[in-house]
């Protein structure tokens, strides 16, 4: 796997990523793709939103049971967005606000600054919403509204 | 990158995965994960829907132009879900129907039998539907729906 470009983000730092409960993600940055590639971004302005998916290239190690900031107990690594997992690959879905070349300008950024990209995927579908359940999450929103 | 796992599929040939506008996935597999990295599954039946990053194994070289066959002309590799692209990571949104143990029977998979499965990771949100565009394939759709 060759990065196919890099994440020119606001954070450089992980403690400054929004993270737990009712987080906000709405940091804009740039996915910046490598020229060569450049070919490849062709008619993705017509897309609102995008899947990126990139490398948590600061993770080391990997715990099957991870403890998120949003809950006061662990669960299994896949049932998380835990950097460190057995392969460290991140996915974020991200807003498109406008396209120069081969920079995408984004909102919606929960990478730090520098992180390599891997693939990016036109947003093309959603769960209907009365069909989604949320799991741990829920509970978790749940109970903190329940203290408030 | 390893494996985690492997998907169970019913299709061992990519020409019968529905394919084009209109194509249905509902067909129904099992994603097999590797016994020692079940702990990693804990809490995960609470999702209705999974992400699965997972690795385009048969595909061979990369087209930074693609032609869908949603559509006539061909797109960007990045605004589509062409199998040749420069990392060959494919991204499938399932639904979560049980868990026993390491096997997670699910229902939408469009992978081959036998695909390596290199991350799960829960669905969380949707994107609110009016704010949702899906550039050229909205635009095959409706084409579509012109001629019918």
């Amino acid at each position: 796997m060759q990065p196919i470009g890099h994440v020119r983000s606001p954070y450089s730092d992980t403690k400054a990523i929004p993270k737990g409960l009712g987080a906000k993600h709405d940091a804009e940055g740039v996915l910046e793709i490598r020229a060569e590639y450049e070919p490849g971004l062709k008619d993705i302005e017509g897309f609102s939103h995008l899947f990126v998916i990139w490398a948590f290239h600061r993770a080391e190690g990997c715990d099957l049971l991870a403890s998120p900031p949003s809950d006061n107990q662990p669960h299994g690594v896949f049932a998380t967005r835990s950097p460190r997992r057995p392969n460290p690959i991140g996915l974020t879905v991200v807003e498109l606000l406008s396209r120069e070349g081969p920079l995408l300008r984004v909102r919606g950024i929960d990478m730090l600054e520098g992180t390599p990209i891997l693939d990016i995927k036109p947003y093309l579908s959603n769960v209907p919403q009365e069909q989604l359940r949320r799991g741990w999450l829920a509970d978790a929103e749940s109970r903190t509204r329940q203290k408030t």
